[in-house]
């Protein structure tokens, strides 16, 4: 990349860092525990947000940012399951900023919410870059995007805390090893702690969602 | 976007395509027929060309250009094909520029290749706005995937003229309806001619080798 290129994405980058800022500390002040989820496309982020909605909406006021490309089609799943959903179209955009959260979180009832999930652009490169103001990065992937992953996009893995590997039911019908994709992310980021789901059986759901739900607990005691 | 944002990015992509032009130049001059493949991380593109260079070889002179955020283990992997392929590291960008394949052109022995292919970063959004120089950008999506893909990231669909739809051996085991996803990508090119392939089982993979093969006479007739 040119000098030029890389002065301009630096200042890019550090004025989205000071908006991402200013969301992190509204979101605190409301109590609200955020998770910033980053994935390929067709990894099933929207799919295992469903299943998770669900899940956890008895209990806790969820809220969903939900990012594309083009088109509200994921928002519209989501609405469905009757929570609110706010979505940002980036128009060709590769990945979630700061601003455009925070213009969003402008129209959510924050009082009201315990747990927002932004679901970012899918695309594992771009969107690790923009800090958001979330939480907690979570990265997923899926069984069927190969082990290697981790170590040929490493950003994304080094930056989130937990992995979701999803797909789970497919491993039989495919040449993947899930200890070496755990190694794989391990060498990038010793520290990741790993879900394994399906959003199709059901499998690993009730963990990951009990995780999500004393998360909320622990960061409303946290502040 | 900011208008400032715009501007730069202008800026970056008409660099970018006077660069391409000399690629294109370059290529034409040796008579090189090329291909840039654009998909999501993990859909399949290497796999693909494994099998692609084991059909074709016999028959064509090949050289792979493979581009990765991190790691050369594609292009490793393809060596041992017996074939001369030349990595791009991109270091964290997500897309590869004209300015790297230029770079990377000066290594090949150019007057000794037929068909190049060129493996851009797994990232269904931002390789699709930078001609590298190709004859021909290739964007290939996996079953697992879901349809909705060519209507979520709708600029890989539109600027290819070719998708090739991979795994197709996993459709037993998927919610997924060829049909749909052809329609979809269809809604977005109207233009778009399909490859239906599995690298496990080698359906469509004649068929694709077949047409590459056609292409590169086509393409020395033509110049």
């Amino acid at each position: 990349m040119s000098s030029e290129r890389v002065e301009v994405k630096e200042k890019v980058l550090s004025a989205n860092d000071q908006v991402a800022a200013e969301n992190r500390a509204l979101l605190a002040a409301h109590g609200i525990y955020s998770v910033n989820m980053i994935s390929s496309p067709g990894s099933g982020k929207t799919t295992l947000l469903e299943r998770t909605v669900d899940l956890l909406k008895p209990s806790l006021r969820l809220g969903v940012v939900a990012g594309d490309v083009q088109t509200r089609n994921d928002a519209e799943r989501l609405e469905r399951h009757g929570i609110p959903v706010e979505a940002i179209e980036t128009g060709g955009g590769c990945h979630l900023d700061a601003r455009q959260v925070a213009r969003t979180l402008a129209l959510l009832d924050l009082p009201s919410t315990d747990l927002l999930f932004i679901e970012n652009v899918g695309n594992l490169v771009c969107p690790s870059s923009f800090d958001l103001g979330e939480s907690e990065k979570i990265v997923l992937m899926s069984v069927t995007e190969g082990e290697d992953k981790p170590l040929k996009y490493p950003a994304a893995f080094r930056r989130a805390r937990i992995c979701v590997i999803t797909k789970v039911d497919l491993v039989p019908h495919l040449d993947f090893s899930t200890e070496r994709a755990v190694d794989n992310a391990r060498s990038v980021n010793p520290d990741l702690r790993f879900f394994f789901t399906s959003s199709y059986s059901g499998e690993g759901l009730e963990e990951w969602g009990g995780w999500l739900g004393e998360r909320v607990e622990e960061y409303r005691r946290g502040r």
